[in-house]
């Protein structure tokens, strides 16, 4: 696999990661030889990671790597695998998604999560559901149960359940509960108590202030200061059938119900196998949930990737539909970040045999000061793990970071 | 006013409502002169209407179109219009939102709603929602809390809530509570006992059947013969701002915690202002809400009616983004409706005087049997109404049918 690490600046683009082949490569894809794998990239949340919270993230994506590749290896198709690296990256208490998942202004947990299968394009969703471990495999079941089609009496089957109706059908669905107090680490709590007291010293400040004051005042929960540590994944099996999914706790102190862009169609998630296309495009947002949802940047950047480059269309893409975007036009800053991975069939040497390999091109890219990510594939050994960040002397969320790589998989002997 | 009354199978698209002025007639839109009052288009409903419920469905229409014009002659804006029509709308007991809701399985009323603002571009949505009378107030008042800025300690004010946080969220607001049983209505309480039978007699039917019989056997609740009655309404105010809202009870015997197209963003409900487009648009969508998420339908009418002929575009973006898209080539029908509003300055005559006053373009289109609409504008002494119905002998869910008018919004004097 080669790859390509390069931050830059929105004035300052690297050159793409694509362009050691070209369209023309490109061939009829009514055939589809199973290539060897498939392959995984993850993130572990686009935030601040301090160097010593570093060595946790880059674990986590590790192991959620190694667990997709497991599954893809094992012949599952896109979305089992995407689903098994977020099943990893929602068990670590580090991450806020399932297990140590923020805690909401009641001081408790309620998740979002979806899943696209870009296969049959169908989708799953949960939002602000409370008491299951992993939150990413109810919106798995919901997304497999719609594929089965009807229900009884004609019933067109969900595919967005929330609450207290979204946590019965889970465990209905043979989904085991989990006790919420057991989802909350001493991380969370604590976190949730020091936000209780800037809120509480912010609400005196104001007192004797206006309105207005009082909602620009600087004292911010720990949203405010970067700890936005959504999950997600994005996949390509062996069969070249994209997939992606997302998780996340939500803002700390958000007010319950609340649901963010990890549940809503379009915005966290979104995948599309080729069809009509020239490319399968698979993406996974994280970031201030109301940011992603208000310009639906998952879909966006997945539009972006039909062209050409894929670099210089997710670059203007984070620049033009979410930096500058008209729908955050009264935002002073708009934090929020994205992997990508886009794929074609291509031409393996020689050329004269015309076996088909799946070329997948791979990217992250983020307006707050890093993200974590891991990316592997089922040829590699182990994964990759980097955290990128922002080039010094840059403003978190005005400006981005890109980077990203390649990687072919061989048609399977 | 003029208007255009034409029903068209896909194939015999009617002439263009916009033939009777061109894109030449738009002129600098950075002058914003006020024109007289607005103008709205509201549904009860694509559906089924027999001739017994087609009176009531007009006069709530009609009563709805009246409610909207009376806020925007005492100077409201587009979306405090567009959610005084809604309420009206919400308010009947014959449509299927706030009061007279579809019951759930569990017997109980959620309901989903939405309203965007085409000017600030701020988007406001409640899921599953109980307990309050007009679910769209709390959307809007959402919208409203979200327009002023972030929260105490830097928190940012949530766009979408579910479940018991968004009724107390409402509460909290001075959105007084509804006792559920208020909301039920005679009509909705024996539909549900019929759905209720309908479902044992289809599971009973099953015993000794293999599942993926049973998912596919034909007796079906009343949703799948035909009540879909979501509302919603599309308004432009005197300054050419434009605002959409939609509002659904969701369908009958739905899984408790389901959301529906109401509550998701781009699907249920979409207004832009044009900004850097030549028009600004706002569309409200109805039918089976799992079609509507899946194809994104409100959004992908509103990108599509950028197009020069207004008419046609909404007839391309329904057989191409709908009954044809590839998102729902598992359904063999596609069941819902749209209402759509397009508009942009126009001279007035003589052009000499290069007065601009408003041109409005309103197009509705449905694929189930039939669909009730009222439009006024706020020159008119009363509202217009219509059930528009599919071509003898076409088939719903696979055919569509697609009318419109023109409405020119004069200057103020």
């Amino acid at each position: 696999m080669e790859s390509l690490m390069n931050s830059a600046e929105e004035q300052q683009p690297s050159s793409p990661p694509g362009n050691s082949w070209s369209k023309q490569e490109e061939i009829n894809k009514n055939e589809t030889p199973k290539c060897v794998g498939g392959f995984v990239l993850v993130h572990a949340g686009a935030g601040y990671h301090s160097e010593s919270k570093a060595k946790e993230y880059k674990h986590v994506c590790k192991r959620a790597c190694q667990r997709a590749v497991d599954r893809l290896k094992a012949g599952a198709l896109a979305a089992e695998a995407v689903a098994a690296a977020l099943v990893e990256l929602e068990d670590s208490p580090f991450t806020n998604a399932g297990m140590g998942s923020n805690l909401n202004l009641s001081g408790e947990i309620e998740c979002d999560a979806s899943i696209m299968d870009g296969k049959s394009l169908h989708y799953g969703a949960v939002g602000a559901i409370s008491g299951i471990k992993n939150p990413v495999l109810v919106a798995n079941r919901l997304l497999s149960e719609a594929q089965k089609g009807k229900l009884s009496a004609g019933r067109i089957p969900p595919c967005f359940l929330v609450g207290r109706g979204a946590h019965d059908w889970a465990v209905g669905h043979g989904i085991p509960p989990c006790p919420s107090e057991k989802m909350a680490t001493k991380f969370s709590l604590s976190a949730y108590k020091r936000n209780k007291r800037k809120m509480a010293l912010a609400e005196k400040m104001d007192t004797g202030h206006n309105h207005a004051k009082k909602r620009r005042q600087s004292s911010e929960t720990e949203n405010g200061s970067g700890c936005l540590d959504t999950v997600g994944a994005v996949v390509v099996d062996s069969e070249g059938n994209v997939a992606a999914a997302v998780s996340s706790g939500g803002l700390a102190m958000k007010h319950p119900g609340r649901v963010g862009q990890a549940a809503h169609y379009g915005c966290g998630c979104w995948a599309e196998n080729a069809f009509n296309n020239p490319y399968s495009t698979a993406v996974s947002t994280s970031g201030c949930g109301e940011h992603l949802i208000r310009t639906m940047l998952a879909r966006e950047c997945s539009a972006a990737l039909q062209s050409e480059d894929a670099h210089k269309a997710l670059l203007e893409a984070m620049q033009n539909k979410f930096i500058s975007s008209p729908f955050l036009a009264a935002e002073d800053r708009v934090l929020g970040g994205v992997i990508v991975l886009r794929c074609c069939r291509c031409v393996e040497s020689p050329p004269s045999q015309n076996i088909q390999g799946i070329l997948v091109e791979f990217l992250w890219s983020h307006t707050t000061e890093s993200m974590c990510v891991g990316y592997m594939s089922a040829q590699d050994s182990k994964a990759k793990t980097h955290i990128s960040r922002l080039p010094p002397g840059t403003v978190p969320g005005q400006c981005l970071a890109i980077e990203g790589g390649v990687c072919r998989l061989s048609v399977a002997e």
